[in-house]
């Protein structure tokens, strides 16, 4: 991938305002992206809302299996409860070599946000171990607030946490974030990361409703 | 406290570097500073060092012991390895009141930094399940890095997590941190939190390994 234009990004279940955000922010970073939904009506109704922000190459739908089919990048973006079930049910329409990057983040709330102890140490390691070994798993936009990514008139000023045990996938997911407005890739190393990132939303999420806002996220200081 | 100048602080375990150098910031900023050790002699070593670089109001020294005697806030600087026996070793001398200030990260290195999983869940739950129940327990500056602090030509422009169960001693560590230039305090909650705080110190280890620098913080984005 040197070219964003010719990278194409299907969004797994993307219908939410996770996957319009970040629908809507590749898209306007010129990638090739498709909003997928077990229903095309769903994934046309998303995509027709958020073509009034898109100028040029518009989101496309389908429905997931067919938006998998198709695509270098794939986007878990369904909450973490359906996450299992939704790999089980599309991995075997994974073209070779896709990455697959996760977005969950497993909380519930009692007294505030709490994180769900898994027994691997995170969610992107309870799918990794869930997931055909041949498929890359990169763990981002963990702690990027959806209603930040999904305003199309909010400027973004954010670091994305990329983590995964495949260094080239990494490397690529990194250099394919680089090209969204305001969002900065950083290198988290190893998917054993996923247990801080993961935890860093939940954070996030408790520092939202001290504060009363709806949109703190992360950056990292003394990066060059 | 209102006034700086009246903040007693005693920097237990103070002669390494994260002790020193938040006895070097918090004296810059105006507070009354004692570094304590169980050697007098390391106390002064380093208290003389760092007088060399506050103009005004110069850090003392003191054993352990004698420096909490005195203090209003208790900085635990030891490595976390020697906390609890620290603490059963001086908490009888601990003034009514005081607060106890946990900067300890459980932190070991296997193919890299990993943070140790302890059955509390961080740290500071480890340390507040053998302490006295009527001493509050604040876990802050737990990522900021000690190359940083103890720079006295460093600017410093990081955001400090607190994180405490006990919310009167949370405002006044915050409200005493926003003294010292270039940190700012972020209320991060309940105790709970420092499971994720703690975790982001073996993460910024990582990320400086990755980057080749020593001195990755954290800036929460969003806040006004």
């Amino acid at each position: 991938m040197s070219n964003i234009k010719d990278l194409r990004i299907a969004i797994i279940g993307g219908t939410g305002e996770e996957g319009r955000g970040l629908a809507l922010r590749w898209a306007r970073a010129g990638a090739q992206v498709t909003i997928g939904s077990r229903s095309v009506e769903r994934a046309k109704e998303a995509a027709d809302e958020l073509n009034r922000f898109v100028e040029h190459n518009p989101i496309g739908y389908a429905r997931n299996r067919d938006a998998v089919s198709n695509a270098d990048f794939l986007l878990l973006t369904v909450p973490f409860a359906h996450a299992v079930s939704t790999i089980e049910e599309l991995q075997t329409y994974f073209p070779e070599g896709a990455i697959l990057i996760d977005i969950t983040v497993p909380v519930f709330f009692e007294k505030g946000a709490r994180y769900v102890e898994l027994p691997e140490g995170s969610a992107s390691e309870h799918l990794r171990a869930r997931l055909s070994e041949n498929i890359p798993l990169v763990a981002a936009f963990k702690t990027e607030p959806a209603h930040l990514l999904v305003d199309p008139d909010e400027k973004l000023d954010c670091d994305v946490l990329v983590a995964s045990d495949s260094k080239e996938a990494r490397a690529r997911v990194c250099e394919a974030i680089r090209s969204i407005d305001g969002l900065r890739p950083v290198d988290a190393g190893p998917l054993y990361s996923a247990r801080t990132i993961e935890r860093m939303t939940v954070l996030a999420i408790g520092i939202n409703r001290r504060y009363k806002i709806k949109t703190a996220c992360y950056r990292i200081v003394g990066l060059s």
